[in-house]
């Protein structure tokens, strides 16, 4: 796979607890020369981050609900309009684990649907967190995934016990498959991990390891 | 310690990412059973709880911007009152992490009284989440906290790499002298890790292990 196009299919991440606004300069400034598909952040950096990318053409996603999803539906409606009002483009959304995990389908489609809508035409990425997760209800949150108005679902948030996985990106690519986009991220840290995910079905990748995955597949174009 | 003791301190936490509402309702039987302080719950579980706990006199807590503290303050402050409509007795706040450590006290302050007024004379903890700090912001997150008006500082949320030390409490304790009460959270197994948090100065313990704790308060007491 060529760099431009791993590139693009690359969302860097800089989702740390602990991440500062120098944290996000630097993420910034890695998203900008790498021109990476987009740059996911907290919701507590969207506003500097928005000026930041102003004079870019890196997308801007935030994380709602996140990392565990047991906030409230109404927090998080909330939240996604707080966050398009600041910039975001895009929304990577944490559905309740727990309530897929009880087979609560009405609580999962209404609470991805009504995030949707408050997104207003932006793209929504649902997180299923995987590592919590057997298959079955990883096929059923694509279903509901599609039906909610979702345009993605993503297989973690990074801050589970485990990453992505090849077996669970190719069940996720044949559970939805070309109604939605899939997303691996998770424990994804060379350019080796990025092309398998790719290879078994995911469009983008979610990462903090931007630089040395594109700065391998560029010394393997060279 | 006796049983009694140690269970008016103890939280009760049911707070996994997965956790159903099954997982709940053991957590109120573990929580009724032995009379233990507090329950805390996901804010999606607060309105079952507050029906389950009705009858009893153990305290329903939730957790807000749980557990990366990476939301803005508006949602935080939205998820406080929602979670004080939905029954919430006190309030268990993590702090901005990433605000805290880039020194922007203006910032962590306005948050945590943002939340206390929202909280409405329910007591706050301020969750500091100190396997991300040094000790320099864990002293510096005391003194904010007292002045906000919250009610406690607590050492971690339990989903980080690290969880209580003795000298962690110590050290919060030492910086809050009588003004504060501190909780000491995050891997806290066993009788002999509560008790030794006790000793260092917590006023209160929270936890998912309280059977196998007071289990072991009994029998040393039998």
């Amino acid at each position: 796979m060529t760099t431009i196009d791993l590139a693009g299919r690359i969302e860097h991440a800089v989702l740390s607890p602990q991440a500062t606004e120098k944290d996000l300069q630097d993420a910034v400034r890695v998203a900008v020369r790498w021109g990476v598909r987009a740059l996911v952040v907290k919701p507590c950096h969207l506003a500097a981050a928005a000026r930041m990318l102003a004079s870019s053409d890196v997308k801007l996603v935030t994380v709602i609900g996140f990392p565990h999803g047991g906030q409230t539906t109404e927090t998080k409606v909330f939240e996604t309009r707080e966050a398009v009002a600041r910039g975001a483009q895009e929304i990577d959304l944490v559905l309740n684990i727990g309530a897929l995990r009880q087979r609560d389908l009405a609580a999962v489609f209404y609470e991805i649907r009504a995030v949707v809508e408050a997104a207003a035409g932006r793209p929504v990425k649902v997180i299923l967190e995987n590592a919590y997760l057997d298959d079955w209800p990883k096929r059923l949150a694509g279903r509901l995934a599609a039906r909610a108005g979702a345009s993605y679902v993503k297989t973690g948030t990074g801050f589970a016990p485990t990453g992505a996985t090849v077996a669970d990106v190719a069940l996720m690519r044949r559970s939805v498959g070309g109604r939605l986009g899939v997303k691996a991220a998770g424990g994804i840290r060379s350019y080796a991990d990025a092309v398998a995910l790719v290879e078994a079905g995911a469009d983008l990748i979610g990462t903090s390891h931007t630089e040395a995955i594109l700065t391998e597949a560029a010394r393997r174009a060279a």
